[in-house]
């Protein structure tokens, strides 16, 4: 049974801080899920002083999993965690009811929050349909706060964010804040400081999180926390200590880093980095398309010219650095 | 357990023909699932001529539904049906694991054929992508037909069909064709054409069946056959006696449905519709918006205005033409 | 002077008809116009059997061309022509008062009728908007009749063309019609039949010239009317005597030859055929990027494959077939 | 005649830097040019501290002017401004003769650079086509450096920047950078540090400008720097002297405002504001919509609710704050 009184303090005010990885999903060979691998993805992400998971997002091809697969990710990586940073649950699915479920299973397993997309099939097009699709889906896990996860370049809807959350913070009592997934920093800014910065908006684009901290961001959910999270670490160490200077030397290794890897599919090349780094995570499903054994080669050998991996071998902590 | 002989037969040559209702999904007031009405709209489709049905597409909510709902949906048409016309099933689905749990289960339930779009949340962009996808997706039907459902407006993924169907024809077996829902009727012709006319390609915009069987469609899936199969039954026996003037008269008053109709949230007016044609079909799920009891009356007006139900009580055959 | 009862007698009814080629606009080499040419390309288009010109459109390129070259354009088709078939300027522009200088000038030099896209460096984006920007241009030739040009996938405006010419026929006294280039031949035809029947809708896709007939069409706009009109010619005699599977092959050709031609850059590969049938209208302007020679080798035997310089070289008129 | 060792400077280094007003055009209610509203304009921005004009640009409604009308307007602000501060003159134009023709005369009237869009109509599909349409173009004006206008909303190409500088750079002798109008941060970061920071590249989202700084944005081009241009300023002294709090309310104002600029018609409505701070620049062409009068009173207001007439009378140069 949920502690209502945790939940209560838990909605009253705490916000993400930090990097939140968003997470793979390990996979065998044949596409089958390989969760034996998720407790020491947990470990290399704590170490490397990441701050929360995200977990079944754009990221771990949450889409492309079957609910009962999704749940038993969600309940690996939970139980891997034991409480040590918060969870996300991404639950959202063209199905609101299989949302539900997956929504009521994550408070189930207790995860620290559930954050979903709009269904995408049938498009939303309107902020009255997205807060009657966004209340319907958390209602089921009515004590787990709830972040809309904004991401219009996949879903096809791109309702206006603030909004949205005028008009959903009355309809959905569980709502808590947006996983903000495009590059409008000016939507993200009026978001931040809506209602008295009543809300947890959290940054979704690694390769703009200088411009975005300097904007207000104070969290960040994004798949390259899982490979180079001390770079992120330096650049807004950097920033709040006023040397803009090395700050935006920091971001330029980010950005260098992910067009390197965007020449060939994106996660399949991330999932193949991570193998790099010692952590094999398999392939991707389908509708990725995987890389070939020459292309994770030439990976490595862009990733070595532009010395990926010493940034990525040095995993200072903040306290170190 | 299926016949080998039976399936030899279906999938060397005989194709669609006619006129095949996408069927609504019948759901109560809470928008649980009607099954209890299938029986009616199968009777009630039959005797309006309809020449096969098309279970969980776009138009039956497919994507809206569960896994578990989507496959009862499948068995209470494939029962109710029963071998009289063709049933198809639509199994797309995000996940393409889901989508072969689906096919799998359509087979064994005896539909004669299986279509599905692509995934559309990761959009598929090139045709080696998607016939991968397709390839992976059949192969857990081996024994039924597939229909590969384009629908670039909604899944996002505009890829050539001409392209398609060369490079699947040997990686799918089990392809026979296209459910067709664009409106470029030289891509459609062009597909038709193919191989020597290998292909079965059905057409899927209702609004424009005429030109589509000048150009060649000998069958058509869409919503609006629920409805007022007649008026689009008398247009193609008046195009195929050369009376192009009456044809068109016919595929007018369907254009003027269809634009009635589309000035309120379609699918929940079409189910609207069906009840006051006596078929209580219930309302739409989220996303789709609901129509209220005012938009209910002012469209039976609009309806009534145009004729409507003048065109739709009269359900003559082909034979009574 | 212009006639106004001549005026009055054009604008009460009579409605272009037949193959209306979008002419292309001859240049040397270095890009300049090549007006000389004009003539020749005249006489052979009416030879053709075509029934009227389309001048300055997207085919010739009028918005890469200056505002006084679009004038000599203009001039030298209308003099060329002589009054035997109804020549069309095209004098859109994102400046409307350019558009209305063009419009002015085209009136002058006598021409049958004038046609505009509306501006699209800045979007139109409603009904009323566009209304008022075709007024503001077509007032400047109050003589001349006006047909809008709906071209949605170049000027981004997809107002519905319903509304625009049920709100524009007030407002614009000289509208008769529009150049319809979109493939939705609903709209297309509730169009054709709008205010009983009282609008001139001119088809604009060539490939998809037998469903739009099928569907109501009396004539075309159109660019590869200038290389082949004798098989869409062939195509609408077959379906006005009821043999549509002949009417089909003729679609099906122009379908193949147009694909052949769009795996080059378009209207280069279109004025490289030009160029192979004996007229040399030169190369087009960037932004179009021009054939290599290897290129214009390879489209040729492409053709030749094709079979269509057979097909383009009978150019039987309608008496004779 | 150009002072060539003049222009050698020019072209060796020295980059735009501050605020760089996109100017309005003055007009009279008529839509006619009010040209003697030009030097009042000028001396306003200078005297707010702007650091540049870019004439004719979207702001400028450089589209909706013809070919005589943006000379006149260029010549204008060029003659107003005498030299003290840089002026650059947009030339983009459908057909690139007339843009030659534009940049000559720029280059004539002694601006200090000129700027252009790409074609739009036909739209500029690929990095080698854009270089070559920016060859032509620039060859005109050989002696007066070179921005590329990038504005990928307006004109539907969306080039990679980066690819285009890299071929560009070689092509384009009088290249000297981009304005850069879009929200991809990373991209702009990597276009400014590209080959050891050689190219001037100009931020173009005035309502992003605090993460564009903070990312290394050294010069801005706006169309709100013409009303508020202070609030920026003080934006950026914040950022560099650290207070990243200050900087991010000074920005949270900006956005307010344009925000509430952005319920009307955004041009129109900044013309109107224009009016109320004592110039009057008269109304925009269509096919920008003009606002009403009452409209007006509406904005004005909902500005005084967010008290930016208290912010923009305080036009404290950098001196003073």
């Amino acid at each position: 049974m949920v502690d209502e009184s945790l939940m209560m303090q838990r909605m009253s005010g705490r916000k993400l801080s930090g990097l939140i990885a968003a997470t793979y999903t390990p996979m065998k060979a044949c596409g089958d899920l390989n969760l034996d691998v998720v407790p020491a993805m947990v470990e290399k992400l704590l170490n490397d002083g990441v701050s929360g998971l995200y977990v079944c997002g754009s990221t771990g091809e949450g889409m492309s999993l079957t609910t009962r697969e999704r749940q038993l990710v969600a309940s690996a990586f939970v139980d891997a965690t034991a409480g040590r940073v918060p969870v996300i649950v991404q639950v959202g699915h063209n199905s609101l009811r299989e949302a539900q479920g997956l929504a009521k299973h994550a408070q189930q397993i207790g995860a620290d929050a559930i954050s979903a997309t709009c269904p995408s099939y049938f498009k939303v097009a309107n902020v009255q349909s997205l807060t009657l699709c966004m209340q319907e889906l958390a209602s089921a896990a009515p004590e787990t706060p709830f972040y809309y996860y904004h991401i219009p370049m996949l879903t096809g809807s791109s309702i206006d964010m603030v909004d949205f959350l005028t008009q959903a913070d009355e309809a959905i009592p569980t709502l808590v804040g947006l996983k903000y997934t495009d590059t409008k920093l000016f939507e993200f800014q009026r978001c931040l400081e809506l209602s008295n910065r009543k809300f947890d908006v959290v940054w979704g684009c690694d390769e703009m999180l200088l411009g975005a901290t300097a904007t207000g961001a104070r969290a960040a959910i994004g798949s390259t926390y899982n490979l180079a999270a001390n770079i992120y670490r330096k650049m807004t160490l950097a920033l709040a200590s006023g040397q803009l200077e090395s700050a935006r030397q920091w971001q330029s290794k980010s950005i260098e880093m992910i067009c390197t890897i965007g020449r060939y599919p994106f996660h399949p090349a991330m999932k193949a980095i991570l193998a790099m780094q010692g952590l094999d995570v398999g392939p991707c499903r389908l509708p990725l398309e995987s890389l070939s054994q020459s292309q994770v080669a030439s990976l490595r050998e862009s990733l070595e010219q532009i010395g990926f991996f010493q940034w990525s071998e040095d995993s200072s902590k903040p306290s170190d650095a």
